[in-house]
């Protein structure tokens, strides 16, 4: 876990882009971002928490919603800028109510 | 289309993070950046191009190595801020060959 820590690359605020999966089903639940205790946190807990830019603070996914994130795979990616969970969602993973964040479409077109 | 990118939240330095997931498999295959010109040209030609940031310029996905990405589908998430392409992968996503850039783990330890 240490060696893996000392190659992350954090970015200027000290954050690492999370992307966050169903273990089960595949389906990409949301995106957030963490900072290096979130995921110490989230390893030794294996439970989700991530670090909210808006309140500035650490943010256990689901300690008000009850909708937590338990860890089953934590993965890095090549170039250790970016960090893959797998998770079993307990409820919704989106704050809407939604099972995902990913619920708007942009229309694709190969017209100039 | 226009209405979406007005809605988009780009960062300081004008880019929004990209998730790129197999439209079948659903693997998720690697994270990268873009910027609007680039989201525009991805969703205009059917084919993946991001902006990279090393390099201070546009990126069309497999330009050499044929490794091309189209588009199946461009979702947003639900604060605009990041956006999730499914596509149909040529070959492997990640530069070091393999399928994903995904393929080094964290160890998970409920231990203290």
């Amino acid at each position: 876990m240490k060696e893996i820590l000392s190659k992350l690359k954090f970015n200027q605020d000290g954050l690492i882009c999370a992307i966050v999966q169903d273990y089960s089903s595949n389906q990409v639940l949301m995106q957030a971002w963490m900072n290096e205790e979130s995921l110490i946190l989230t390893a030794k807990t294996g439970f989700a928490t991530y670090f909210s830019r808006s309140r500035g603070k650490l943010w256990k996914k689901g300690e008000n919603s009850g909708n937590l994130q338990q860890i089953i795979k934590i993965e890095i990616d090549c170039d250790f800028d970016c960090i893959l969970l797998k998770v079993k969602q307990t409820g919704v993973a989106c704050h809407t109510g939604a099972a995902s964040c990913f619920f708007t479409s942009i229309e694709i077109s190969n017209q100039d």
